[in-house]
């Protein structure tokens, strides 16, 4: 027998239509880069989607032709987000804090047609347009929706071409596993890989984020996303907000703490999105700078291992709950969710932060495995650490284009995240470290993660990386690198970290005397994460020089 | 291009797992027979899904064959509502209470191979066992674990079934579109027609359950599913519930107020599903024995309109806010959620009940339109009414070997419910009745559920049913029955209940006096359900008479 159910498909059209019929009414706010406020409804941006979708039939897009973004977050960048896929072409968002030459292999890799690009962010474009071989067509986003002077060609301003076209609602049957966006992934070796997302997925992730167990998005939120449009879907914000009508607070070009801060106080924002580094700034903003941030029910955090610090800092001062989250590019990006379960109410407040210090559990259609080099899955035991493995709907099968994509999948489909993880006996995960990132010192591994979570929980420092030296005894040994809070450099010598440290790990862990350096910041990669890559660098070069 | 992402099939497997994997330690509560309690976590479920895999595996069941279970809510019912479709086969849930000719006639159309049978409810088969013949097994499920006396044959027990099996995890591959399970409706004219349920619909249907703007179902949460596990999927909530590792309490055989109002006492139920008569039922208990129900935090109830009434009692007594759905077997049943949108918690009471009065939005996932006899889209705005259509991943596109099921269906694939409703610009839809339940009289609509809240607005009045009588002059008049609260029948005179008419409806609209009778009960359907059926066939008797 067969089942009797509609054959209805989970597109983004689906998403779209659904905030125009039933939130038509609920605001979306963008900061400009004059600093005032833009705000319209869904109902109006319904209208406007609809008149981009025959800007872009007018420019010649056909279904599977990649369109891409250079942008920051705003509403004209959600617009693209749904006209785009509703049209069955494939959304780039292509990232603005890349090297120029990574930046033209993506746009060609990719083999984009058209980039829309914000007007202030056009010189990085006008830098590589000789290499952006593919792309047919640029059109410029800007506030006062005049054409700035550039190089780049052909070239037209976006709301002059929304202008010149009528609101059509047609929209074309698409299938759920057609592509509807594409992201590279931002690994600190190799070539960046591109990952693309179906409508299917998308759908499926946005119900995911408003289930109550994940992010728990609502109609009644208020959210501001601080995490990046070009990265990773947003971590899928935009799409669940559009789903279930939340209101969305755009911060728009450059957004500092000041800009942030400011967001949040003035539209109530209840729900928000960044990285442990964007939090720790804003706090640090937020001492000398008082403001009502009441509002703030959810905060959500990933990228990098969330510190117990930042989060003591927010519960103690604010009353808000730092959720930790675990994704990549590969996984839309969500895997799982540190959320405490029921039962861990009741627990103190040591143990509960110990849980949400870790990643979490897997979110519902994410599998989770941690296996040995031999493929086998490890128990679930809080000790034993293998490679963590993931499958589900959501979860990419393979990179774009790419011959060594295969290298990165177990023989029965399950995709390798390159994390080396433990999985406890409450089903919480925690990242050990990135493979590269284990420091093997005398046959013993050592965590880098773990010891920066422990320096970071001392008060003198702001942000702490790990990272392995070579050595000719021990074979590799720890180096530690530390930003310290405004006026506290002088207080952190070796001997002060040196103690600090031996109160958490054994002896022969504890990096020597001599291996600690202050710094002012940890370099970044171009989504925040910490870069030990270019650490590890700089360390060679001083022995070297 | 192609999108690049897993082919991961949603399936109950998946659900099943995940729970298993996640929230071993959570547990399942079952009232049995005799009063006790029994428990057991998700990780002892999980084995004994297993085993009865097994148990189905020897008794030779097939992909795509029919598993029927005639049962109360219990723990067992969960193991086969996991069991039978996790193996490939059909779980189809026999509605206890139906008449023994609609009983036998739905068994055999839907070709039921073995039937899983309460042994309390063994009498109802034994009746009809002669018609049952594409039956091959029973099994007995008895908290004892014995094998009572019976004239069903062959029979099993199914504990003893469970102890002859090894825990074996071995899962057929599915594929989402496989038949999971089937439901018939009990529509109170022609005979039931079967929905076929897919794998992807109930797993679909269960994220949307867990969303935060739908029934927000979380781990934390300790569920009392009042409503029938042979209805509809138990409104999806046991699906959803296992999805998310929340507790589950089942109620057990034939509860009344008092077992559900202890259960709720003594486990905490945060969670309760119920229809609006099982909610009046349990207030009036509680009204004369009081207990601590305050765990309470979030009462779902549809079925029929939920009376502004009763939602006031909740919140005005228990501040706990009960909130209504509407949705039918064809739906999974999910189809509109009445939550009150943000800027309404700012309303005053009466504007928030009015909107909570209603059968609120569509759900992330069911599209709604309202159609008028030609098929034209109405508009929305609260007044234009229309046959309510729908479409969704988890709507029916066709009764089960039903070759009247076209009718059902619009050209274009909208699945017509026999509704008659307004959607109003804040994308609330209303029931207005069901097309058979209009009264017309003198060429006007007249809807007899607006006046049945009316009526059960009274403080006199615990439950109404307005129904058309035949008129020589109008066509149709409407006739009100009304059943008192606990000695106030007295009071309930037609000059009563016909000034307290007038002060909502217009005087042409009003039952004359005459037209009122004071009942003892409303008839209901076997899901509890008004049957105006019988009231307008006992009318037509006493005129006969």
């Amino acid at each position: 027998m067969d089942s009797l159910m509609m054959d209805y498909q989970l597109t983004l059209t689906g998403i779209l239509r659904r905030a125009k019929e039933v939130y038509p009414e609920r605001e979306l706010v963008t900061r400009l880069e004059d600093g005032s406020l833009h705000r319209y409804t869904y109902g109006e941006f319904y209208q406007r989607v609809l008149k981009l979708m025959q800007v872009l039939r007018a420019q010649g897009v056909k279904p599977g032709d990649r369109v891409a973004t250079f942008a920051w977050n705003h509403a004209r960048h959600l617009e693209l987000y749904f006209a785009v896929p509703c049209l069955g072409a494939v959304l780039h968002t292509l990232n603005i804090r890349l090297f120029p030459d990574q930046l033209s292999y993506i746009a060609e890799h990719a083999e984009d047609q058209i980039i829309f690009a914000d007007s202030n962010l056009l010189s990085q474009l006008e830098e590589v347009q000789d290499e952006l071989k593919t792309v047919r067509q640029f059109v410029v986003m800007d506030d006062s929706g005049t054409l700035p002077e550039t190089t780049l060609s052909p070239v037209a301003e976006y709301e002059s071409l929304l202008a010149a076209q009528e609101a059509v609602e047609a929209f074309p049957d698409l299938n759920e596993q057609a592509p509807a966006a594409m992201c590279y992934t931002s690994g600190t070796t190799g070539n960046p890989k591109g990952v693309v997302y179906s409508h299917r997925a998308l759908y499926l992730h946005s119900m995911c984020a408003c289930m109550n167990d994940v992010l728990a998005i609502k109609e009644a939120d208020v959210i501001l996303p601080m995490t990046s449009m070009f990265h990773a879907n947003c971590w899928g914000i935009p799409y669940a907000a559009v789903m279930t009508g939340a209101k969305m607070v755009f911060p728009g070009p450059n957004p500092h703490s000041a800009e942030l801060v400011d967001l949040i106080e003035r539209e109530k924002v209840t729900f928000c999105s960044g990285v442990p580094t964007i939090w720790n700034m804003l706090y640090q903003y937020l001492q000398t700078n008082p403001r009502n941030v009441s509002s703030l029910s959810n905060i959500v955090c990933g990228g990098s291992a969330v510190p117990k610090s930042l989060m003591q800092k927010f519960d103690e001062t604010y009353g808000v709950t730092i959720t930790q989250l675990w994704g990549m590019t590969e996984l839309t990006p969500l895997g799982t969710v540190s959320q405490l379960k029921n039962d861990m109410m009741e627990w103190g407040a040591d143990e509960q932060y110990a849980m949400r210090g870790k990643q979490g559990v897997p979110v519902p259609g994410v599998e989770v495995r941690i296996l040995d080099n031999d493929g086998k899955p490890q128990p679930w035991d809080g000790e034993s650490i293998g490679e963590l493995c993931v499958r589900g709907p959501w979860v990419a099968s393979a990179y774009y284009n790419n011959p060594a994509s295969a290298a990165s999948f177990t023989e029965d489909g399950w995709f390798r995240t390159g994390d080396v993880a433990t999985m406890d006996t409450r089903s919480f995960m925690q990242i050990a470290d990135r493979t590269k990132d284990l420091i093997k010192s005398g046959g013993e591994w050592i965590s880098s993660v773990e010891m920066e979570n422990a320096l970071m929980a001392h008060p003198d420092i702001l942000e702490a990386a790990v990272v392995a030296r070579p050595d000719d005894q021990w074979d590799e040994r720890p180096m530690a690198y530390v930003v310290p809070v405004e006026g506290a450099g002088d207080r952190l010598t070796d001997e002060v970290l040196y103690d600090f440290l031996l109160e958490h790990f054994a002896k022969w862990q504890v990096p020597y005397k001599g291996d600690y350096r202050v710094i002012d910041a940890v370099p970044k990669t171009s989504v925040g994460k910490f870069d030990k890559k270019v650490l590890r660098q700089q360390y060679l070069e001083s022995r070297a020089s």
